[in-house]
């Protein structure tokens, strides 16, 4: 099945629609549409819409509050603990980067864990909303176990990504979202149904050996061996441990357990460059950055380096126009009556 | 020429005097002599006592201020700005830390930028600092360029480390003190010496393609290719644009301009978990996690899941039983009269 591009208004709109059949509340509904269309408008389809039937499915099951209350409890003047009441986890996390920004501004540093929480999507989205307000925002969000440690034959952490986002004057803001992962699954599923080889840096057969047989992954491998494994446990402290909630093989799958709340913990950070140097230099100095590392010399199978986040919002300003990609089986699935 | 076995203590002698000889304070050259001998312990020896000589001159030769005076800036309840008044990197990264961590005591966190500093050492030392107090620390510095950005063919950020230590209860700390290269200059310039081929991951020729052979290497390749080159710029704007120090390209190389102070900038934060979470949970939390990868089946050809910094720690026990290994070259230098 090909893609059809439909227009990310007409996206929003079926999302929200879907949700909301499935129990959710309106404003929530429309968050969680923003959040998935922003991936789609990014091209990180699999972060979009995609998950939309996943969502509805986990709520109709009971694994979701449709209609949670939200508490947050300020713990100390740059610190606050936020409670998703099992919600859903990418208007949790917007609401806790609100959070984080408000005491980046008022006191320098924002840092806020979350607790019961669940999937939230693309942390390039929330690290965004504090880069909007000329702060710095960071996000981490630990997931379901499915990459080895470095040495280990068997899953321990999940993809656990982190994202970091900086405000600039000029230029959009640099978004790095990054899965501690070399790879997503997803990569791997794609060369199994197209029957290529994968490149032996992605996965691990079940000895624990790298493979370049993609029927052969039963687990990922993190990125740079100990860095990417070291990293993926910074995150599952920072966003697990440090909220209160539990860790990597504890963690109820994504994909499974429809009727089980799935606890997550997030942690989002906004810090106020003010507190630290000269905000308009500051702003300055990060268009001056963007600005050298375009005019740095390419290597030879590339056009142009890159800034994080540069090759998204390309898309992003294509796909605002053009219309989102989307394949037919989740349009259809959007369309549908349920 | 082989390594002869060494006794800290001697070590952490020997340095003093030449650091001291040269003019460097004493108090100063205690705690640069104790960073040094650190990464010695833990076997990271690019990083210790060898370096000696490099600080001697750039004290002898004007590139730094021996008798330097610190300042504070507390802007807010979480923040501070260190002015290291161009003195040696260590002493002034330990301070700074110490700093955040007497924030982070009163009021949760404390997140402090330092300013005219130079190289500092590993990082390791400083989040230790922190999760001594049962702190969780992190600390970035930028250092000069010769890193490619991903896509790039010359060189535009440095090596660029991060470190994060986390406390246990039972455990010692958890240490990830990571490079956002692939590996440290001093790997190829061994290969060359060795001659012997290099991973193509390692570093880049003159247009930017990957190489095996270590004689073609003009820069290094950041990890993970994107993923270590967004991390390197992150690590330049926790660490340089956010401290209101310079970037990549223009800093002064550490290997040369021996007359010029570095006017390096640092990063350093300390997080007080309880603030977040019950802090004896979250101390339990770290041991189990630590207990329960020891028990990941390790790959085929491994023996043990290791926990970062856990290598690093086993060879300080040993290495403080038995004497630190230290190159005849620079045990020579070390006990030489200036």
């Amino acid at each position: 099945m090909g893609d059809i591009i439909v227009q990310h208004t007409e996206l929003k709109y079926l999302v929200v629609n879907k949700l909301t059949e499935a129990g959710l509340i309106k404003e929530h509904a429309e968050v969680v549409a923003d959040v998935l269309v922003h991936a789609d408008l990014r091209g990180v389809s699999s972060h979009g819409v995609l998950r939309t039937e996943h969502y509805v499915r986990r709520i109709k099951e009971g694994g979701m509050n449709p209609k949670p209350f939200f508490s947050v409890d300020q713990t100390g003047p740059c610190s606050a603990v936020f409670n998703g009441d099992d919600g859903i986890g990418h208007v949790i996390a917007k609401e806790a980067m609100e959070q984080a920004i408000k005491l980046a501004k008022e006191n320098g540093i924002g840092m806020v864990t979350v607790v019961n929480s669940s999937h939230c999507g693309a942390l390039s989205y929330f690290v965004q909303q504090a880069a909007e307000k000329k702060l710095i925002g960071m996000a981490m969000t630990h997931t379901d176990s499915i990459v080895v440690p470095f040495g280990g034959a068997n899953p321990f952490f999940g993809t656990n990504p982190v994202a970091y986002g900086f405000p600039a004057r000029e230029n959009k803001p640099v978004i790095l979202d990054m899965a501690t992962s070399n790879v997503a699954l997803g990569k791997i599923l794609h060369a199994r149904e197209a029957g290529t080889e994968i490149p032996s840096s992605w996965g691990v057969d079940q000895k624990g050996n790298s493979t370049t047989d993609p029927n052969k992954v039963e687990a990922l491998s993190p990125f740079a061996g100990p860095k990417g494994y070291g990293m993926g446990m910074v995150v599952d402290i920072f966003s697990g441990l440090l909220a209160g909630a539990t860790f990597g093989p504890h963690i109820t799958k994504m994909y499974g357990d429809y009727n089980k709340t799935r606890k997550l913990g997030h942690y989002v950070c906004a810090i106020n460059p003010s507190y630290f140097t000269d905000k308009e230099k500051f702003l300055d100095g990060i268009d001056q950055m963007i600005k050298e590392i375009h005019q740095v010399q390419p290597a030879e199978d590339y056009n142009q380096v890159m800034i994080p986040g540069e090759p998204e919002q390309m898309k992003e300003e294509r796909y605002l126009k053009e219309g989102v990609p989307v394949t037919e089986s989740v349009y259809s699935y959007l369309i549908s009556k349920s």
